[in-house]
């Protein structure tokens, strides 16, 4: 709509947890490429720290959003419970209105941009 | 709605500005207090951090957010532009919505709270 990149990013805090856009996208390339080691790499992401972004993220569930396999190949294989496939779908349902609600906010800062 | 203190945040990045809840306080701290110098004391902030978070901000803007007057007590005083003022009502009509938007993955959160 407008000629900006605007980027509408849509964080929950939570209990000390934070939960934003970049777990989110762990959690989607976890989908994608079956382990947290693959994951990571394909994000440019230390293979640490993304198994601590993962963990903080645990940390606010009473379930597990994520179960791992031992012994495949590398570091074993990942998938996501249903819990963590709902926590995609609602987180990117939200932001998706989000966006849409920030529509005159953006339209502001883009016809008054420098 | 749930038991538990969760925060919405919504943060607008835009050619390399952010637009979040910290520099919208920060304006409605200046409306509130008059100058920048109080806006920031208030706030528990230094004010060369406050100056600067203004200026950041306005760097995304064609015309002031913010206007200042030499000469008054302290550091002078500030008032929001009409401009200013648009972009804490539209920033904070975007936030509301974004948070009814969350209600659905807050109460999945509130849900699975460990």
């Amino acid at each position: 709509m407008t000629g900006h990149e605007a980027k509408v990013r849509l964080k929950i805090q939570l209990n000390g947890t934070s939960i934003g856009p970049g777990k989110i996208m762990l959690l989607e390339s976890v989908v994608r490429e079956g382990s947290i080691s693959s994951a990571a790499r394909a994000m440019g992401m230390a293979y640490r720290r993304a198994w601590h972004l993962l963990n903080t993220l645990q940390e606010a569930f009473d379930q597990p959003v994520i179960t791992t396999e031992m012994g495949g190949k590398e570091k074993g294989g990942a998938t996501l419970t249903p819990l963590g496939k709902d926590l995609i779908d609602l987180y990117r349902a939200a932001e998706a209105k989000a966006c849409k609600d920030s529509e005159p906010l953006l339209k502001m800062l883009a016809k008054h941009a420098p």
